[in-house]
């Protein structure tokens, strides 16, 4: 039984679904991709049981067959095949596909599409649309803060709001919380919370080209996303998320107006002195139009000089830096508002108007 | 003390003599780079004893002063310094240089330039001139093919002939020759073995802008490369080369004449199944006007046939993959010629015509 496809089209497909296969596991079928022909196209599935993966590409089939093939072999094979036509011989018996491009042919031996784990999911038909930038958006602009400590439980996920024509993303890590919203054309309501490392994965996916929207489900406590010819099925967390409105509720009587790179690269350069040993720390000596940044280790000491306008008292202030640099690398603006009230209570980082975004990132105790 | 140097400069520099600070050493000077600024100068000297690089960057100095200042952490820094002027403020008593570049100001501890090796060449006065080019060209299509098994000794360096208006050099580890020669406008005499990696090295930091001519000589059994504003000091080897002339003399009565990218993409789409458990083998099956290149392993089969025109007997041999990419790689020629004799005899890679180039592999033994 003979299928037919585009080499290029097969080559994103397997680097899609790739997303999915489990790089460590004792399950041998998991490091393989499952192949599905039927009708018109070739159907390609992954899965690690925590996100799957499928994407269907159109091919010339000429009998219905499944099987499946080892991923990260298949792929190189793909990527280096010497034409854009490919034929896959399969032989179901004998258990063997013969990939063949050119005068190039590789039999590859196939393991039963049986093994394979089966997922169904139960109904679902209210998929929201939303726009495949607005989502990309929101992961890569919190999905940093999600604390990547399995022992936090709810913490290791992003929460994804969508309410009243907003859509919103929140990421809480013991010292630091990012949120950003966008609006969106849809009224429609979401409240999910999705492993960071997942939606990592799948704004990794979701290509700038094709479709403009893609559409969004909460099926069985999954969230199906559909884009292009993707299919992405994302395991969530049951619970309840940290009411953070309450911490990012706090703000202080100082108020610091600064150019984000300027910051951004003063910070940078402290931080050459910082270490993961003492928390990455930097101090702040903030002083009527001026923060002073230093940092300290036996090699030597750093001191950066940053302008800023500035309401409320004086203040000096331990931080970390990489959590700072981490939030300042997200934001797209040229001038920010930091807002400070004490050496112990948290900094937030905002838009000079409104809350598109929040950036909460705890201080460090100095003496 | 001040000196006054350009940002770029002083970061190119540090980039360069950085490729001599050892990666890891139990001498801790060795970490640092030497600095001398006299009369309009700062000179910066890296060394890990095997090879010595000396920048030298104009500058304004107040006096003359030495100091070691950390490698890694100060090339960091200069990376990301935010003006292109740069102050270097030293306090010889304090042992502390300050580097100041608009607002941001660093202050290190240095060391004693007293306690960084010195070295002293003797006499030398006959620097032969060659082209930049020509022995980056040299190095990067041979040193690939030099042992890394330090036990065998002479074998991890290069050899480097010059005589007769012509330039070579060679690269032989037990089971390949690399060979590569062009025609210089000089008629001076060199023959000296440079440990590969450090030709490598020197290969990475001759840029490619600036002069077009260096200057090479041999100092009390040293390589002194002289290039744009940097000094490269090399050790060699003692000893005498292997007489690799005897075994490249021993051609055979096979010549195949074949497309080099062709072969080289199926020889490396075969390779996917073989594997250095097993020497990277892959079967060429030689016959008529066709190469079938074959690799198995438990997960399958990979067939490729390469057109080529030959004369004398069909054969089937076993090559090692990995030696054969990197010769074809190092090659520019849109076809080659591959001359060979039997099953056990090597494979030698030439140009259609002459031999600028000689890459000799040796076979697998097959069943």
């Amino acid at each position: 039984m003979k299928v037919f496809c585009n080499r290029s089209d097969l080559n994103r497909a397997l680097n899609n679904v790739g997303h999915a296969v489990p790089t460590r596991t004792t399950s041998n079928i998991l490091e393989g991709i499952l192949f599905e022909a039927y009708r018109e196209v070739l159907k390609l599935t992954a899965t690690d049981t925590t996100i799957t993966i499928e994407s269907v590409i159109p091919a010339d089939v000429e009998d219905s067959a499944s099987f499946v093939l080892p991923a990260k072999l298949l792929t190189s094979i793909v990527s280096k095949l010497p034409e854009e036509e490919v034929m896959l011989d399969i032989n179901e018996e004998q258990m063997k596909v013969n990939l063949v491009s050119g005068t190039s042919s590789t039999e590859l031996v196939s393991f039963s599409a049986d093994e394979f784990p089966k997922f169904m999911l139960s109904g679902g038909h209210n998929p929201v649309n939303i726009r495949k930038e607005d989502i990309k958006k929101l992961i890569r602009k919190t999905a940093f803060s999600a604390s990547t400590d399995d022992f936090n439980g709810v913490l290791t996920g992003v929460l994804l709001e969508m309410a009243d024509g907003n859509m919103k993303m929140v990421a809480v890590d013991p010292f630091r919380i990012a949120t950003f919203n966008v609006d969106v054309d849809n009224s429609s309501s979401i409240s999910v919370i999705i492993p960071a490392k997942l939606a990592t994965d799948v704004s990794r996916i979701i290509a700038d080209d094709g479709e403009e929207y893609m559409t969004i489900e909460i099926i069985d406590n999954k969230v199906v996303m559909i884009f292009d010819n993707n299919q992405v099925t994302v395991n969530t967390f049951n619970g309840k998320f940290i009411d953070y409105n309450r911490i990012l509720g706090r703000e202080g009587q100082i108020n610091i107006r600064v150019k984000r790179e300027e910051l951004l690269k003063s910070i940078d350069r402290a931080s050459l002195l910082s270490s993961v040993k003492n928390n990455n720390l930097i101090k702040f000596t903030i002083k009527d139009s001026n923060i002073n940044i230093t940092s300290l280790s036996e090699e030597g000491r750093i001191d950066e000089n940053v302008e800023i306008i500035k309401e409320g008292d004086d203040l000096v202030i331990g931080m970390n830096a990489k959590y700072l640099k981490d939030a300042l690398s997200a934001i797209d603006d040229e001038e920010i508002m930091i807002n400070m009230k004490d050496q112990v209570s948290p900094c937030i980082i905002k838009p000079l108007k409104g809350d598109r975004y929040i950036y909460l990132v705890l201080p460090i105790r100095i003496n």
